[in-house]
């Protein structure tokens, strides 16, 4: 079994885990007391369905995931699991959210997928080229789109109420520019980036598992994912995606023109 | 054939003209130059194919669509057609749009449906009972949840940024009492809320084909529709959904009190 090919059987078995409790959830945990962050039972064994297939296949890998302790962060090869990015979808019952499976080699994110469960979509990358799966269909590649220009872009966030007010001011010198802004779609944004449906996302306050997958998914589509300061983006914090390579410097330009 | 059944017919050919058109757009055209508002080939196709079923079968009924002229707009029976809610969603390829179907008579909401194609789930209903259908699966039965404070409510709305300074304050009034707000999702909003999954949506600006379908599938599962003034929802305008009946009175209130 290939590294790419284990992603699949990893999403087999997260989904397996997490489909059963999609829209039938009947209480939301509280993961802390200061803010709405909610955890599922379905979060929890999606994670260990995954962790119990790499402790199986890759005994030396590290494991970095949303629910439980971290294992050998610091090794060569480590896993980085979010078995539900987009717990505000999920716990309300719209399909955007997303089971995603990182990996990272010497802090490079090198394979990644996002799988959705309800639509049947898979989306995977490693870094070179980029695939989207629907139900039983062949995989397709995708590629992105090109967009020279903010004024022609497409662009995606989470919520405007992410970003601290600092933050919120560059995300809005960027968004003020462009054709189209829509919120609320998590992982499924990059996903649609990579696939040449929009053409930029910008988040802020990202761990490495909200992102680590998605990086050779947009990669392998052609496109660029960065801190917002140009930085390696496998740790998480202030992520800009862009499409077209080319946007990626006119919009790290805009967001620190505020 | 039941007018209920012909929702089935008229989603199937809203459907299949539509389909060949989603995360294949090359280009969008703008509806009014002075902001963005997209059409599509396929909302054009999708209501064309409605409307060619709807005067095969009930010649002598109404009909108000998007994107055509109405026709008998003050018939007794006028059937209510959106091909696309949620432009936006269906050009960045996020399948959280629908198809809209509405029936009224007597400018009463009677029979409604939400198609999502690409999710391959139905929603309908009739005032007194709604259903959800995936796939090729049976359909169920579909009812609201129990929500009495709103300090327990999940609420939706497509965007903050589509109420008027007065409007949004009215809606911040309530954002800020509930315990979970998400934007970005259109009509699968309202089927969500209908499906148990959320508790409150509000919205402004609505025309009457944004929300008659929806209203007969809310009412169904047991929740309730009005206006902000808490009139008849069917003309659109500014518009507030509850699944638990006794919530709605506290978000009326609470929209009034800014």
């Amino acid at each position: 079994m290939t590294p790419l090919s284990f992603l699949d059987t990893l999403a087999d078995a997260a989904s397996a885990a997490i489909m059963p409790h999609f829209r039938t959830l009947s209480h939301v945990e509280n993961k802390e007391d200061d803010s709405f962050d909610p955890v599922t039972i379905a979060d929890k064994a999606g994670e260990t369905a995954m962790r119990d297939l790499i402790e199986q296949h890759y005994p030396d890998h590290g494991i970095l995931g949303e629910e439980f302790a971290n294992k050998a962060a610091d090794a060569k090869n480590v896993w980085i699991l979010d078995p539900i990015d987009g717990t505000r979808s999920f716990i309300a019952g719209v399909p955007v959210w997303g089971i995603l499976i990182g990996h990272k080699t010497n802090d490079k994110a090198t394979i990644g997928m996002m799988c959705q469960p309800y639509t049947n979509e898979r989306f995977s990358g490693d870094g070179h080229s980029a695939w989207h799966q629907h139900g039983q269909n062949a995989k397709t590649t995708i590629k992105t789109r090109a967009c020279p220009s903010l004024n022609q872009a497409t662009l995606f966030t989470t919520s405007p109420d992410l970003f601290n007010p600092k933050e919120r001011k560059a995300y809005s010198a960027v968004e003020n520019q462009v054709r189209l802004a829509r919120y609320g779609i998590d992982c499924y944004a990059y996903c649609m980036l990579a696939s040449g449906h929009a053409d930029l996302v910008i988040e802020a306050g990202l761990n490495s598992y909200d992102i680590a997958a998605l990086i050779p998914i947009v990669e392998g589509a052609g496109g660029r994912v960065t801190t917002w300061d140009g930085g390696n983006p496998v740790f998480g914090g202030s992520i800009i995606a862009s499409g077209d390579p080319a946007l990626h410097k006119i919009a790290l330009d805009a967001l620190h023109s505020a």
